[in-house]
């Protein structure tokens, strides 16, 4: 057995006003009591050091980079850091990321239980719009703040496990944990924040959120027969309600655990690594069931095109 | 609104000693519920003229080709036709065809109400395996009496629609669907005979294949913003248990019907084709989100290949 205690580490909501500083605390708690609980990795949601900010339009450059992070660690951020270096638990967090050449993300990033970083990754399915648009209950602006990913979906070696990250939106796209599932991916991590509300659909409410939400990790894990572990910013934000629902979802699509309520939560469960094995082995053993001469149109066409009747 | 009223129907046992006369019969007689019920569209199961025979290991190729159809309709099965016809109905219906060139595929045609075959596909994800295997509970010989579907997954205009096949296992792979996504498909049929206990986990019973069943139906449902029939042989055939779970899923992942029996059954719902166009033009817009710089692996690789370390 390759068991990793995992935590996934529910926030609540962070208001406009919070500092970096409150929301460094609020995390370091989590991680005290993931410590506790024994856990070697915790997992933060996406944009985890401040509010879910591509809601609100800006025009000012300036003004949007104070969401971003220029560096992490930095020092408001650092602290964070050691306290998960001192526990010896690896980390998943999200955050902003402004590159020293100009470019802004979406980010993810793995740490060892040394403290290292071993990986990154970058948002590739973003969702919503660039410009303000009238027509939406509310913005949704990833398309303006973020360009999309250039990293792909890699794979790391850690903690005796082959390790996956994506962000939100990208558990809606079976394409993303594919790819990872190609490179014997064993457990997915993920965080996200996701409206209530259909911000162009004002009747479908959190019920209809969390269930695609459910179905979307879930089909994910059996599809490729790893664990998945999904974790929210929950709760309102500035008025703006976000669903929680985070979940730890093991290679058999079941939930393991999940979250019960919108504020700091702790779900832990112990994930054992050679779960995986049997679907990898049988049902979804690719090499054996998988026929690529019939999957052109996925990587020759990006939008769909109905042929001639 | 594109309404197409469409009965799934769910077919009990057939067992190894009856007749494609007496099946015939019974298919007739669910083609008159579904009449009466105002449907235009029925979809039977796979293999829906004979027992599954793929649980049985044959070496003699003349007892073989006995379980498949040599023409479609044949004088066996030309009153189904017939009776499609003079309904008005459209069929899908899955049986194992045998070319004239000496191929054996596991197969459903679609025909339009007029009577005319539009459409044929050949089952791409042949699950099992092709000699006798002695750590099974039963076997599951698909890989020995089938070759790989050779016709990838086109799409039909049909009764306002358009309309894409595939056959049982197909269902738990994503590229079935997203292949079919990506020609805008607006309702997916499929037949299935499934095992209620997996042959390689005894412990793996009819609620978990159920779970997995309708975990993969939903998901390709909602990841393509397509309505999908799902039509079940169910019940006890020669000794051996095939789940029921028949599902009518609507384009938001929903399921509309569900099956309560595991014998001869109909359901009918109104499906509206025009359901499909809200998720297909927001969040699954695939020409604004899908990325496929980042999908080469789907195509480029059939297994799994774990990085080195």
């Amino acid at each position: 057995m390759r068991k990793i205690v995992t935590a996934a580490l529910q926030m609540g909501p962070i208001q406009k006003s919070e500092s970096r500083k409150d929301v460094v605390d609020r995390m370091i708690s989590l991680l005290d009591q993931a410590k506790a609980a024994g856990a070697t990795l915790a997992v933060f949601p996406e944009l985890a050091f401040t509010t879910f900010f591509p809601r609100w339009y800006m025009e000012n450059p300036a003004e949007v980079d104070t969401w971003f992070e220029a560096e992490v660690p930095s020092a408001e951020t650092k602290p964070l850091f050691d306290r998960a270096r001192e526990h010896g638990i690896g980390m998943y967090v999200g955050y902003a990321e402004n590159t020293s050449d100009g470019h802004y993300f979406n980010t993810s990033i793995l740490t060892a239980p040394t403290g290292e970083i071993i990986g990154k990754y970058r948002k590739v399915h973003l969702p919503g719009h660039s410009e303000f648009d009238t027509e939406r209950d509310f913005q949704h602006l990833e398309k303006r703040y973020f360009e999309p990913g250039d990293l792909g979906f890699p794979v790391w070696h850690s903690q005796s496990g082959i390790m996956g990250m994506c962000i939100c939106n990208d558990r809606r796209w079976p394409e993303t944990y594919r790819v990872m599932g190609l490179q014997g991916v064993e457990m997915i991590m993920l965080g996200y924040n996701t409206p209530a509300v259909n911000s162009q659909m004002p009747s479908e409410g959190p019920e209809d959120r969390l269930f695609h939400h459910r179905l979307s990790v879930q089909s994910g894990a059996y599809q490729n027969a790893t664990w998945v572990v999904a974790v929210a910013k929950a709760g309102i934000e500035d008025g703006f309600p976000l669903i929680g629902g985070s979940l730890i979802v093991d290679p058999n699509g079941k939930i393991m655990a999940e979250s019960k309520t919108l504020g700091d939560e702790i779900l832990v469960h112990s994930c054992d690594l050679d779960l995986c094995t049997f679907g990898k082995e049988t049902i979804f053993d690719f090499a054996r069931h998988r026929r690529i001469e019939h999957y052109g149109l996925i990587t020759e066409r990006t939008g769909a095109e109905v042929p001639p009747e």
